[in-house]
Parts: C-alpha cells; sequence; structure tokens
C-alpha cells in the first residue's frame, strides 16, 4: 500500500526495488498523488536512501523513457552537466568551445530549480529558440554541427521531468541521493560516451559542504560504471555569484561576451576554461597543457563565439531580438570600505524575487529582470556609490537586500 | 516564501509563529498546496517541533474556528479523548456513566482511519442517529441530559480536519507534536474546563512506545495551561485489543451489554471504569475510592445504561434497528495451547478488510461486519476449536489471518 512505503522510509527503512518501482511510475500513471510523492521525496530527504535504493531509482527513472543510441557517430560524444548554481551560465560557454573545438556534444538541459537559474530559462530568453527538439532532431544537429542544447525531451527519462518540477516547489531539492538520479538518470538516457559534472559547492548552490559534494561525485560515477560511462566530477565554488549577470537574457548576453574573449579575467571565464579543458582531455586524449591552449585559442579566434551563433541559429533563435528590461535602479553601498562577501544565495534569492525564477510549478519567468554586479570582491567602495544595477518590472523593496554585500 | 519555511524545517530549524501562520492559513486559502503541506508535515514527522512551535500551531488551529463558550452551564463541564485503537469504544461506555452522575459532557468524536475504529462510525451504525449537531443544539443538549456526542461541528477547528485528512493519506500520522496539536486544538475550541486524555500505545496505535505517549501527555498538559485548561491523561497499553468486538454494530452492542453491568470483568470495562472514576474526581474534587463507588453504583443501577438511552433518543437514534450481519464464520485455533497474544494490529486490518473501516478517504463503511473475539489471553484452546466469530458481507480469505492469535 502506498502509505505503508512512505511510513517506511519515515522511519528510515530501506525500500526495495519493488516498491520503489510501484511508488514513481505509480505516480506516472496517477495512482500516487503529488502530496503523497512530496511526502516521500522529504522523508528521502532526510532520511537519505542507501546506494541500492539509488541504483533501483536510477533504474526507474531511465526505464520510464527511452535511451538515445549514439553508436552512429564516431567520435566520442561528451555531455556536461552543473549541479547548478546562482549566475551559472557555464552551459552556454563551455558548449560552443568543445564544440568548436571538433568534439561532439549533446547537452540536455533543465529549468530554474528555486534560486539557482536553469539553462534551458536562459536560452528561452532569446526569441525564438527552439528547446524542444525531438530525438530526430536532437542526433540530426550533433551530426550536423556537433552540438546542441536543448530541453529534456520528452521521451528521456520522463520521470525525472516530474519529479523535478514537484520537488521544486516542496522544499526537497537538496538531496544527494535524488541529485545523483535526477542527474545521472538523464546523462545515461542522454546517451553521450563521456560525462563531466561540476559539482557546486556554497551558499548559492544545492549542496552546502565539500563532504557532500564528495558524496555525490563517488555516486555518480558508481551510477556511471554500472551503465559503463567514464564520469568525471569537478567540485567547485559557489558561495559567490558566477560573473556579473544574474537573470536570464542579462546571463546570455553576459556568456556571448566571454565567448568573444572579452572577458577573460573573472571567476567564471576560469570555471570555463577549466572545465573545457577537462571535456578536451576526457575526449581526445591529449595532455591538459595542450587541452587548455585549444580551449584558449577557440576563444582568442572567436571561433567558440561563432559556434554559439551557429547553434542559436539551427535552433531558430534570433540573438538580436534579446533583451533587457528598461527600468533600472543603482543599488548603493551603505558605507565605506571593501567589499568581503557577495552572498550567492542572496542574490539568488533577489533575484527570484524580481521575476527571474520560480516560486511555484505554474509560475512564469520574466526574462528581462535580473541584476548585474558593478562591483566584484575585493574592489573597493564609497558609501553611495552604486554596487549593483537592477533590472526590474515590477515593484521591489532593495532595502530587503541590503545584507548582500558585506562592506568592512 | 513558502518553500523557504519548509527548506528551514527540513534542516531542523525552529519556525516562527508568523511562518507557520502564513503557511498553514495559506494552506486554508489555496495558496499553499498539497504537496506543499504534506512535505512540511513529513519534515515536522522526522525532525519533530519545539514547544514553542507546537504552542503556535495550536493557536492557530483554534483561531482558524470558533470556540464554544459553555459558561452559561454552572457546572464543570468535562470531556475525554482517546488516541484511539482497535476496539476501542470506550467513549459510549464512559460518557454516559459520568452523565448519570450529574457531570456534564460534551464530546465531539471523529471518524475512523486506517484500522482504529472512530466513535462517529460506532453511533451511525443506530439507525437514525444524528452526529452533525449545530453548535446551538450541542448547547442546548447538553443543558438538557448533560451529555451530547457529536461529530466535529464544521466551525471549531476546520484546520485540523483539513489537516488530518491529508495526513492520513501521506504517512504523516505518527507524530507526537502534530498529534497533540490535533487533539488540543478541538478539545480547547470544545468548550470544556477539564479534559482527560487516554494515551493509547501499542501495536494496534498510534504511538508505539511508552516513550512517545509521556511526551505526548506532557505535551499536552502544557498546552491545557496556556488556555486554563485542566488536563489529565492515562497511558493505557493497545497491543491486545480492548473487549471482545470490532465492528460498528458489535461495539455498539458490546458497550450496551457493559453499561448494563454483564460484563464487569474484561480489560475494556476496567479501563472505562479507571477513565470514568478520574473523571468524577476532576470535575468533582471527591477521593478516588468514593469517585469509584459512584461510578461502580451507577453501572450496578442500571443508570449509566438509561443515560446512553436517553442519548440516543436525543439525537434521534432508534436502538431497535442496530443489527449485525447474518453471514458468520467461526475461525479455528489451528494448534493446541494457550494463548500468548491477539495483536490488535492484525485484528483491525482483517476489520478494514472485512469493510468495518475504510482504506481512502472516499469508502464507506459495512456497519454490521467485525469480529467477535471467542477467547482472550491466557485461555487454553485445542487445535480446531472457535477462538472467533466473523461477521462478513464480501468474501474474506481467513487463512491470510492465521497471524492474529500467537498459540503456545
Amino acid at each position: 500500500m502506498i502509505v505503508d512505503i512512505i511510513n517506511k522510509k519515515r522511519l528510515g527503512q530501506e525500500l526495495s526495488y519493488k516498491e520503489l518501482d510501484t511508488f514513481f511510475n505509480g505516480y506516472l500513471e496517477g495512482r500516487v498523488k503529488d502530496y503523497q510523492m512530496s511526502s516521500l521525496l522529504m522523508a528521502i530527504c532526510i532520511n537519505g536512501m542507501t546506494e541500492e535504493e539509488v541504483f533501483s531509482l536510477t533504474k526507474i527513472f531511465i526505464d520510464s523513457g527511452d535511451r538515445l543510441d549514439l553508436s552512429f557517430i564516431d567520435d566520442v560524444v561528451v555531455d556536461k552537466h552543473s549541479t547548478g548554481g546562482v549566475g551559472d551560465k557555464t552551459t552556454l560557454i563551455i558548449a560552443p568551445i568543445v564544440a568548436s573545438l571538433g568534439i561532439p556534444i549533446l547537452k540536455m538541459s533543465g529549468r530554474g530549480l528555486g534560486y539557482t537559474g536553469g539553462t534551458i530559462d536562459k536560452l528561452e530568453s532569446i526569441p525564438g529558440y527552439r528547446i524542444d527538439l525531438s530525438d530526430e532532431e536532437v542526433m540530426k544537429q550533433v551530426q550536423n554541427i556537433d552540438i546542441v542544447i536543448t530541453g529534456q525531451t520528452a521521451s528521456l527519462a520522463p520521470m525525472d521531468k516530474q519529479i523535478y518540477a514537484l520537488r521544486d516547489v516542496t522544499g526537497t531539492v537538496s538531496s544527494v541521493p535524488l541529485i545523483a538520479v535526477s542527474i545521472m538518470s538523464k546523462k545515461i538516457a542522454g546517451g553521450a560516451d563521456k560525462i563531466l559534472i561540476d559539482v557546486k559547492v556554497g551558499n548559492g548552490a544545492l549542496l552546502q559542504t565539500i563532504e557532500e559534494a564528495e558524496e555525490l561525485s563517488q555516486l555518480m560515477k558508481k551510477i556511471g560504471a554500472i551503465y559503463q560511462k567514464e564520469v568525471q566530477t569537478m567540485i567547485s565554488d559557489m558561495n559567490t555569484p558566477l560573473g556579473y549577470c544574474i537573470g536570464n537574457s542579462l546571463e546570455v548576453m553576459e556568456a556571448i561576451r566571454i565567448l568573444k574573449g572579452e572577458e577573460m579575467g573573472n571567476n567564471l571565464t576560469k570555471l570555463c576554461i577549466d572545465l573545457s579543458t577537462e571535456l578536451v582531455c576526457m575526449a581526445k586524449g591529449v595532455l591538459p597543457s595542450d587541452a587548455q591552449d585549444m580551449v584558449m585559442e577557440s576563444l582568442r579566434s572567436g571561433a567558440a563565439y561563432q559556434k554559439f551563433v551557429e547553434l542559436v541559429k539551427a535552433q531558430h533563435g534570433d540573438l538580436s531580438k534579446i533583451s533587457v528590461s528598461r527600468k533600472t535602479k543603482i543599488m548603493k553601498a551603505n558605507t565605506t570600505g571593501t567589499i568581503q562577501e557577495i552572498s550567492a544565495i542572496k542574490l539568488g534569492e533577489l533575484s527570484v524575487s524580481l521575476g527571474a525564477g520560480r516560486t511555484a510549478k505554474e509560475d512564469s519567468i520574466d526574462y528581462g529582470v535580473g541584476i548585474e554586479l558593478l562591483k566584484q570582491v575585493g574592489d573597493k567602495v564609497k558609501k553611495g556609490e552604486g554596487i549593483a544595477k537592477i533590472y526590474y518590472s515590477k515593484p521591489v523593496r532593495l532595502q530587503n537586500f541590503n545584507d548582500i554585500f558585506l562592506i568592512k
């Protein structure tokens, strides 16, 4: 009985493959209700899952849909995933870089979860950009131009899509086993041969501690091994936001500046270079120093940017029409000193309150709103000096967000 | 923000009055969804609540509706509650006893949940018995005949009714703080001056351990103190079913036999005498030995039974029309020996499978079915001897319930 399964997990007991299957497939078929699924998910968040349970649930997620067969592509196909964080637009930068080096990359992305934005939401801020490619279109495009960034196709791990949307609005996002199942079921169904995962840690990320990040990394590698997929992970900091922009259109525009080689110094660009280098190593088996040279050359030559333009065009987007809100407001320093910290989580909360993220499943997103940081950690500021530019459409009380910047 | 409140509780942090108020009243008003409420309820089940949180939530539940004002009654009005269990028909016996001694008792009861039966379901097995009295009818009747047993009126703690229904289907029933809030908000809104609570522990009850029962008792007393209500508790065993009968009509008929003084020896009668004695002490401030004498005299003289007849008549029931199923079957001992245990929970499951209880909110109840124990713990039986009589209407496989009796 459904309630017995929930009670078992509430008491911290292990669920069998059969119990998980009954519950999760029952949900897809409507026999298990939203309110029962969210109750079980919360029990999993707090009481955890055994590895056996994680392997079972991953299989159930994968088996809920199709698996792409990319064996017709001779090259090693790579995929990359980030566990997400405030201002994380790495996919928009890394995928064009590696594709410009002739490495096929097929990336299916998700929507935003809580205060962390989703790649798909960002791409949808480009008018016309299609995120609903069919399996056939995905395979054709990766063969033609080596790059696809689309939403999860409906046929791959459809279970994940539904569960993901429910977790987002029920406070059940921060769970190592659920994150592992969600990521790996999509990655395995997506068909790539080698997978790189950027695991973010910090106040602006799903995971708060290095220990959780290590646990997630190990779990994902073990799942990958079951399906004969090489999985590499890189743990990166998410206490400070990545780059200068938060908000959908704003982040796409920032990604473009980096792809054009215009912003080489900041933390976002450095992370993108590191991740791209690792992917090139995995796919080509070259030395890290050689891989990094290739990545830098792609940025310098404009090849990465050209690949991005090609991607957007292939998916029917019109970059000339991307826009941000015209209503802006400057957030000012409330004291004189040096910026010690910029809280990623509080910036994320501000961006959600502006309308750049969702608080309920049904919420729509305001693509043009967001925040552009005018200063970074380490910069000196005077009281009253502008530290961030807010793009808004509905009124927002900035004084509620005075503690984003720690100035001393 | 709604999700932030859930996240806070997931992480085991304390919620403020304002956060609880936002969340729970948001639920009543439809802004907080079922799937969000069940997620928070599960986090509460696992991570618990502080006393402050329990006091806040009780106030929120009470304030969601009206409070009965019984100050027009000069006598001390008492109320009694049982946390419920298999075969628990104590209310049907205790309320007439104390009312027959001139102590006004006003009891609003619930329906059955899972394998524990509800007093209201039992009373509805008496054709015509009204369980939907209005606040005015309740007050008039308690003044006229000192006794009312009715369903919760819609105006008292309506929040509890909705949360209760959701907990039932989401595995979030077994939580000491949630049980305390649910019981005490109804009792305080119900207006009685003094409240006696029978806390059941064992495999056939919501609570499994004495520690939980002690915790619940202390918590309810503290809540009572805030509202100047004297709360007494009595912890009683629910590993063995109470009395001989399980099933709605069967239990009413058993209660009548006890009220007539025909079954003075069994565990049910003893518990009813203890609880009634405590209520008389609370209401009249007499010595326990004197209180017990009064209770015994009420049973011996037929006064308790007469009060029950008066109650049923006042609420339009017709005792002459109560009936049980004519189809019966004898369950036989599968070995020779002494009965060591009778599992309350398994008897409860059998009674639900016969149709005496609900497995889903919408289920209707078959009042005439149930189980009559022919033997009790400690009795010697021979293989093949009858140990229980089953009243059924649809086919049931008794061999699935062979482990109800432990015979050695």
